[in-house]
């Protein structure tokens, strides 16, 4: 049983961590911090904690974190960097679900982020916790940098195809649909119900915040630089991501079994047979992603299909994923939840 | 752990049972029948399920249900009628989520239902499922009548207070809304994304199937026949019953201390505090009732709103819990689900 | 031709005012304000409208609004009143989409919309601009306070029954539904998609501003003050109130041919065969409110089932109707799209 | 004054079509067939068109067709090439809604759609109905093949860069997304509310029915064959196509002059500034076609977004536009309809 904190909690982001922490068996959740809600119980701002989370938020300065094992930063990007530094000397873990630790340079971070690294220190130290890449080091890990939800989906699609060295890398393309719950709980008119709701429409096509972090992860896995076109939209789904992915073949190569390999001794990445649809709901409200191949009109085009939850996979449920391996936990606990269908 | 068994899994009630049982700690499936699908993977139908359910469908001549302590009935109806006495005879204990055993009143049944009853000594012995209401019967029970969606959500909503016989019980009104999956997963025009979102409807306003059942239970609560106006409406979610009560004061009395006495120790019903509005995502994929009371304008009528998930409280998951209470288990086993929220 | 202005159509119903004044035949429309977005070409933010509205948003102190015709106000509550006087004196008629106007009893209005009224000499001139209830008064008026959405949905709904004196006006009940661009097109928490979508709840069941003017209409029809019960709730669905409305018989009557005959002559009013079922989409973005009866079970309770687009009937449609009224124009000019469905 | 009949008016391009040409002013509805819903009044199926509409649905063969001057078909495919030839021959104009008549390689066809061409000698003499492609050709055909609805969108948003030469036509990548309703008025489970609502997934990756349209008609503009990969995806939207386009660059030019230059005297294609997010509810319910191009990174892949609405430039508006320009009238006529937001 460990202590739990989390600063930043009433965001998606934040109340989806409570859900699943709310259900885990060995965390004990000692608590939550919101400068403008405290006071308020967690419960009264999301009514289906009710009688389940009997936290109130509190004022991040009496929330005594330095006492917790482990604290989530579920805050917006600029928050983590300021305040990790003195938790970590205190002795207590940290994973970060906003951006400030993903981006290796730091200048590039900063460029995209519009700010200046405030500890740009850690930076090299914190390790980048998708654990299908990264599980070793995660596990010695004491600051982890939680993915994005559109890099989780697209690294996990294209993965396998990158690190066979089997498709032009030059010329990847990422075309990924996104829930509007990726946007936050943040006060908006483009993302009201009368706004989203019947619509479609992609966003940042011209260049999106999750582009550095997908470049550099690829990149990693490729051994050198990639070449990325990545285009997101904003779907009127809740929850979910799906990532359409294409790339040129260069090399012929058994490709489904080449996923299939690669993802063998993950619990949380489902290769589906060749040629299956994914469904953004089949992963509803669970920790999982789902990938499918197709090779249309067996030219020398592969299509990868991704889907995850944006909430859970895409954030949240990797969080808590992160959190089982670095304290030596199940890496399954606390996220067996079917995915909830229909 | 008991064995337990499902005929009829293609439909919504069928899958949500899956996705209970799959999670639930004292219950190894079985059987899981259909016609149609018999040898299709139930992970093939319902990809949700993958690496969760390992069943294939079986044909229900293959099913051996007989050597089950417990068999679900997730058909349309008429179905569980034609075949409760068999298993009940083979000493297999009984959960109908159909209306079949719902309606005491034979005649009354045959004409809202619009078929002869085949098990008409078998109505008398069913137990409406309602544990609020009926969880000593439940207990002892061999055949139990598990509740419908709209009748359950209007019940809890109206209970106490007809109970405290101070209000006008001649002239009751329910008007409830439900999400489309009350529909069931049949290939029908009127529920077709197309038709059905981005619209709101009233529909069965001159007579809903549901009305004779929450009459029957009202009516029993009271003592003596109550009077019900009851209005159906479809609207645009997936899950979840909002039911809009109203009943004019004959009697003062502390109405909220009613309430809260009357579910003090029960663990699915949750009554908010006075003036709150419950939202059916509250109770997302979860076995809640959430209820609030209002009282506008200091007047003699009284509002009572009561949301459940449709396909939880007011399907599979009371379904389990009358399981629950049948067998001697917890009777939160397996039903401990946060509900899911954005 | 008249030449019309619009101040501040950065919300909804202004947008939505544009949509039909742009297909208007009999006006121009010179101008349209906005303090925050003054410069910004209309089409820029609303590109709906690119080729058909060519005009930017301009400064209310540079609209020369005074010489319009008419000038419509699609504001917050509380800035026609301030302006209107002006207006007026300078020989222009105005149509107010807000609430100021609309509740002749000040204190009345001034508790229900905590601010004082800065015009309320105007009050007793402002028309009510209902035109199945007022069309006389508003030919001559200068100055039409323009119903609000649900207000529009109830009446039409009620009015028929309430002047037939046939029904107990003490305890009407009337139980809407409203899409959620009947909030607004502000940024606010709890109508982001995340929130709204694939969720059901009522709200301001304790008292809603909608209350009053409708209780003051009612009571007008009636010639005493009635008794209503009022509660709104919140559809996932961008357009479209549904209003169920309740009413127990005190006296006989056909009332189906009363319905018929009350709106024959109405071109924006369509009674539905008895025991019909109105979808909100048969309206959506036209100017009708249809309308249905039922009597379920023959008993004494009678359901009124009311449909509208609440941003046409429920609001621009039925100001560009005042218009056409009070210039003289076919009832119908500019108001003749065909709903749209799917 | 043209008179008009519908073959197959109960689907959604048939209900659309009638609002349309119910405002179309030199226009006579004269008949509208449906076997199945022969004697129904159009109305009581779509209460859309309750005063609009006066026809009955009548049987195909009670319909006198042969008395109109032009005869939509809005049938699934295989009806309209059995019954094209009689109507030609007494001298009636048809536009094909369905496939039919798009393909020019009758082997290419009878693949797709899995059945034996019934008018091979028709095909030829069939012309595509894309306005932007075959204005002049549209101009004096007898038989119209009405395009597609993703054939639309992708070929607006593809052929001035095909035309232009300037990119790499063996590798063009179209991901595109569609609004339900594309999927017709059929009764069937994937597109029921309760399944196609709140998810996203891609569908037909391995070969649609569209890829050989877009193809051929690319490959026409192109004067090569074009390789072209093409993965259709459902969006929980009602109305509505999003087509993301992708191709590399292999010459400079000034794509936007390009595309400007190409559009400018179309009336119904926009092409919005360098950098923009057409929206798909930007169109909806009007005959437009809005376009926008991006140029991520300075790369060498352009990426067009191309958004219209599936039932009107994609089919029913398209179809009355090719009508439009057959018989003479103003291309625009009864297509003026702003775009209906939110």
């Amino acid at each position: 049983m460990i202590k739990a904190g989390i600063v930043g909690g009433t965001g998606y982001t934040g109340v989806e961590l409570l859900r699943l922490l709310g259900q885990h068996p060995q965390v004990e959740l000692r608590a939550i911090t919101s400068r403008g809600e405290a006071g308020t119980a967690v419960a009264d701002m999301f009514p289906s904690l009710r009688g389940r989370v009997d936290l109130n938020f509190v004022d991040p300065g009496a929330a005594k974190l330095e006492a917790c094992d482990l604290v989530f930063f579920a805050t917006p990007n600029g928050v983590a960097m300021s305040q990790a530094r003195a938790l970590l000397d205190a002795g207590v873990k940290v994973v970060d679900l906003s951006a400030d630790f993903r981006i290796k340079d730091r200048a590039e971070w900063e460029k995209w982020y519009g700010m200046q690294h405030a500890a740009p220190e850690l930076i090299a130290e914190a390790v980048y916790g998708l654990p299908e890449v990264n599980r070793e080091k995660i596990r010695s890990a004491r600051l982890v940098a939680n993915p994005g939800c559109y890099p989780t989906a697209v690294q996990l699609g294209f993965l396998p195809l990158i690190e066979s060295g089997a498709v032009d890398i030059a010329h990847l393309i990422a075309d990924a649909k996104s829930g509007v719950s990726g946007a936050g709980r943040k006060a908006e008119v483009h993302t009201l119900f009368a706004e989203a709701s019947d619509n479609f429409k992609a966003y940042g096509a011209g260049g999106h915040r999750h582009l550095p972090e997908i470049r550099q992860q690829l990149s990693i896995a490729a051994g050198k630089p990639v070449g990325l076109t990545f285009v997101p939209h904003l779907t009127p789904i809740i929850r979910g991501i799906h990532a359409t992915l294409y790339a040129r073949i260069d090399r012929e190569a058994d490709f489904q079994a080449l996923y299939e390999a690669r993802f063998k001794s993950e619990p949380f990445v489902d290769v589906l047979p060749f040629g299956s649809h994914p469904e953004t709901r089949s992963v509803r409200a669970a920790n999982v992603c789902r990938v499918a191949l197709h090779r249309p009109q067996g030219g020398d085009i592969l299509v990868v299909l991704s889907v995850i939850d944006n909430l859970v996979k895409g954030a949240a449920g990797q969080a808590v994923q992160n959190m089982n391996i670095m304290f030596g936990f199940d890496e399954c606990a606390g996220l067996t939840q079917i995915p909830v269908l229909p």
